[in-house]
């Protein structure tokens, strides 16, 4: 096995289990979360992803250093059934592949992969071969990306096909790693270290218990206009945890060193992206998962995201509802109603609820990362953030 | 009652009985036609139509003269439950409201109207008032249009609320009068005079029997285009049949007196729009039947259309199948199943074959009108028709 | 003359101009507005309203009581000449004409009308009259709607016409009246009075400055989820300033009878809609005005909203820049370039902000009113909101 | 070099020049072809096919039989800048990468690959990394396919990145090969042998002098409603030359073995996929481009297609008419003007002619071919097709 990889798993799930989340830090949300408060409170979800950090120092490409990976989502496991599926394109300065096939089937037919801008086919090909075995056919896979060159070698095209399908093996229910992990590990998120987040809501609607579990790969935002439950933390994190180079690095161009508040960083522009997966075993139509996708737009939009011109912001929703789908036979009935419109509010509003959670678990979780060059990106830091809800009255204990 | 106003439709059916359709003629269509061959054979599906007609010679904005009317499509006759929709835009250069409702909401919830395009806003008006009493709520209709300012005084806004009052009202199952009715009345297709079509299929679906049904509005395209069942008609019949004014009549711009065969009419550009309304008996979802709405243009194409610019090309679909849509009870089990994708073929090849008849029927059913300042188009010649399709052996007697 | 007919526009104005708007109330916004802070700073855009109240007590339909009326937006003032536009439908549960023709045509050519959901088809009628005469040719209109039916007779069809052709008339430059007033006059905006807002933004963008301005037609929102500049308001004002009867009125329905602070009003759920309207003089291209009729959305969700069911969310944007769309001699250059995409993102963040100041601003124009049946909504309270902002650490001064 | 890959570039064009076209063999169309009939037409335009063959008899998943390849289309050669570009679904049911990109920034900044289901992937993959060396940076690649499995070990994977780079380093202008190479090396149109065809059209269009060139990989259709230049030409041939196992072959089911005429074959249902680019020097709009796109839908139509539920039908359309799209300095004129919309007739006229031919190209062109397990799809019989026209009075001379 290629020492450069580590899919760690099981000791950062362990790490996970102990590392404060958003809410933890007393940032306050609404709505209730589920027990994992993760997108696998959605029974028979399933999250694998594969962490690929390697190397220091100057880029070489095709070299390092590595700061990459892949995350899949499986809606139903091993399952082999579609589920059904919509899509919503905020900006499509980015890819989600499977999006025509969304909009006429309705139905996302296997794994969801997310992974860097540069490796969208070599997850879409590992994704075809692993469906071959594991699900019995290939299906049309949903891949989708965000751009993490600020911190990895993404022109060395590190990610492999086999990356993809040890992700789709390592895929497992229970509590999802966050932050610098599987297609989030060399993210950025509103100018703090970003990657994966997650969050949930259990709701009732329609006088039925329910559960909307977000996953966001959070790689966009413009500091300045960062609002974390409301108050206006990137005005007051504008100046300091900047971008900027490892002191113990000769950095290539003429770019200002480190220190520990990032105070003589360098300002970024809104440079990124941000890929969001709602799932939910509500009974949704693929034209009501359109407007649940469109709906994740609204939680992404409360972190203070103007959609910038390079940010590909592209959205996704399932319903694990229907056992299966459009292979009924039609002499009979089928076994679930949708929920009907007058009733989806409640998802609606989880939908944003969990959104915002997991892009602000997808900060607090990551960790300070050097990349290229000795290129720093820092985790937002948790003291000042706890001390500025405090200040805005927002403070949750 | 205004005396210009004339409902006609106890005569107009009596006579539409008479008048040979496209299949009378010997044109070839595939497949197998309802019994009335129109989409009423789809149950429960009533058409209602009012046509104005009024007044000869010199075009006086306000005045006349008057060639138009109001074509109304109810998917449930008087019943109030709303049925599943889909809508397709091929050119958008037109009107059909409602589109947004369709696409996140999925349903049609009140009666279809089609007219000219300066009457949308008084026929919406009068849906809405006609839905307040009959069906107990007002809806968000579908009103669409096409422009037929080349034979009628459109500028003069002839239609009222009432007129699409009285189609509503007028409105009933059975056979549906062609040509210079209704919204179809002043309209022009291929270069020859158009208006209203309809023909339907029965089909074999996923072990059940269903009916297809489609209704046009043609008032679009181009003359040298054209083509009726593969038979280059168009270019057969390229210089004669054009418009050209009524010798009787002084014209006012140096344009051509007409002739019986209209050998020195005038070309005219594509110019115009077509409404297609697809109906099903077929239990289809509103994903489905944004397909069945895309079909309906393979069916205008297979006429030779190319779609020119100034053609407002818009389509609708709908099923009847479900009795209830989006009102049931979720904890209930629904009471139909959709038809499943893999059975669906013969409903699309229905909606292409259907459309292709029905815009032939329209121009079948059309006469020669001459209308404002004696501008006079030229029904297609029957018997020029029939010769083209023995020419090219393709009349199937 | 009609005396139920209020066109009011003198006074208004001047009273307008003395009230207060939300950042005189210490609202934190960012950006530059423009020196009206209105959708009039863009060079050229006229607005016209006309608002028709009328009649106390009981409903009679058809006679009232009547809060309603007409708002009328002109992108080149009584110019003939189209601009380009782009359009979004965040939520389709209600009604914007025109869409399909900004989807292929990409320009708006004539007003925008905004009213009532039942004087879609009046509006329409009035703009096409209007527009034969005012600018020479009928256009394809952009009209959309919200329901007002808590405060309105909106069953009893009270805007005609001839209220459209008023509004148009009446649009000019300068500051915009806001709140109860056009189309807004009964619209209800997160349980509190609501309407018309507008703001303006001065960006510099690609080495030039332009202005962007949105107004809005806000009938749409949870009051629990309202955030104002972030401060969770909806929370703090969730028991009171509730919809109640004025206890001067016996109320139809065992409903609660008000007091001051609504203390004792009735929650109501998300019911309604909003339009949001984005105008800018930065050249864009239709495809980049559909970006950025995106971008209000999430404006929108800055103040909570989730979209809920039943509220029609339907967006638009335009571009005066371009003095010809689409007439152009394609022998000649074009006489301005369009803002590069890498340039795009001060209009992006601009037209986030000036949504949701425009939002805010409708609700503090807004007065508490009474309608049907003696029902009251309340306008926010300035003192109460004042407060919170203070609370909370965003109170401006 | 792996000896089963097979460019064979020379000699497939040397052939190319001698093989009889449709209209070669008597096929009327409309309109004036360029001088190539080709895509290549459009200067500066390449394409650039990969074919793999290999093998014989009994599928062996991963080492064959092999029937496929790549095509890649280069709208500007080896030039790095993007052209505008426009996408349209007719049907989803397949993959089309790059659609979000379109949507939203209108530009196609690198080649664009054709391949078959599984490649995907792999040719994602190899235009990435030949985008990085050949024109500087890695591109949103546009990659399509339709499913080859019919004939080719499609589960085996056999189309690797290189492959990709490989058909990218020999595309060249000039005459295009079609019928059996690059992607649609293994396809099947109408039921016939399908595979690569192109075709294109001179145009005069506001004034000047423009090409549309389309270039199609064929394979959809049912047998039954195909027409060719209008001539029922699927019903004349709906029992013969259907698909059959070589009888030199122990077929692996119970399948009839092949005569010469395939009189003893199986029907099979519309299954497939077809994908269509259409290019121009046009200088066109991303708006425009996309109504391009669907208009190819049209001349798909009139060979019979009803866009079976299989039937990935999935439209790109580009422009190279503007040397830097979205680049320019807003401070300068941009160096040319779109085409007006009302002179753009004759681009969506030439749009469903040339694709209506080429598709018509890709059947005649291709030979009949014996792929997995003995299965033999045949070539449409000329000298049949000639003798339908002539029977149905539609031969050209």
């Amino acid at each position: 096995m290629d020492p450069r990889r580590l899919i760690g798993m099981g000791l950062a799930i362990a790490c996970a289990a102990a590392a404060p989340r958003a809410r933890d830090l007393g940032v306050p949300f609404e709505g209730t979360p589920g027990p994992l408060n993760a997108i696998t409170d959605i029974k028979g979800v399933e999250v694998g992803q594969v962490t690929l950090i390697a190397g220091n120092g100057k880029l070489e490409i095709g070299k390092g250093p590595i700061r990459t990976g892949v995350t899949t989502i499986l809606p139903r496991g091993r399952g082999g059934e579609p589920v059904y599926g919509g899509t919503f394109d905020l900006n499509g300065n980015g890819e989600m592949t499977g999006q025509a096939y969304l909009t006429d089937i309705g139905t996302i037919d296997g794994p969801i992969g997310i992974s860097n801008t540069n490796a969208i086919g070599q997850v879409y090909a590992g994704i075809m071969q692993w469906s071959q075995h594991a699900i019995g056919h290939t299906a049309t896979p949903v891949v989708a990306e965000t751009w993490d060159g600020w911190l990895n070698d993404i022109e060395g095209f590190h990610v492999q096909p086999t990356d993809a399908i040890r992700a789709l093996n390592a895929a497992h229910g229970g509590a999802v790693e966050e932050g610098n992990v599987g297609g989030g590990t060399g993210m950025v998120c509103f100018g703090f270290k970003g990657g994966i987040g997650t969050a949930s809501r259990r709701i009732q609607a329609g006088g039925h218990g329910y559960t909307v579990g977000v996953l966001v790969q959070c790689n966009t935002g413009d500091r300045k206009t960062l609002r974390i439950a409301g108050v206006p933390a990137g005005e007051a994190l504008a100046d300091r945890w900047l971008p900027c180079y490892d002191p113990a690095l000769a950095p290539p161009q003429k770019m200002p060193k480190c220190r520990n508040d990032g105070s003589v960083g360098q300002k970024r522009p809104d440079h990124g992206s941000i890929i969001i997966v709602a799932g939910t075993d509500a009974p949704l139509t693929p034209t009501q998962l359109t407007r649940v996708a469109k709906r994740t737009a609204l939680g992404l939009a409360r972190l203070g995201s103007y959609a910038g011109n390079d940010s590909g912001d592209l959205m996704l929703a399932f319903s694990t509802a229907a056992a299966q789908v459009n292979h009924v036979d039609q002499t009979q009935a089928p076994p679930i109603a949708q929920l009907a419109n007058q009733a989806v509010d409640p998802v609606f509003e989880a939908t944003v609820e969990a959104t915002e959670e997991a892009i602000v678990n997808a900060m607090v979780a990551a960790r300070t990362m050097t990349g290229i060059d000795g290129m720093r990106y820092f985790a937002i830091p948790r003291d000042e953030l706890i001390k500025l809800l405090r200040q805005y009255g927002r403070h949750a204990p």
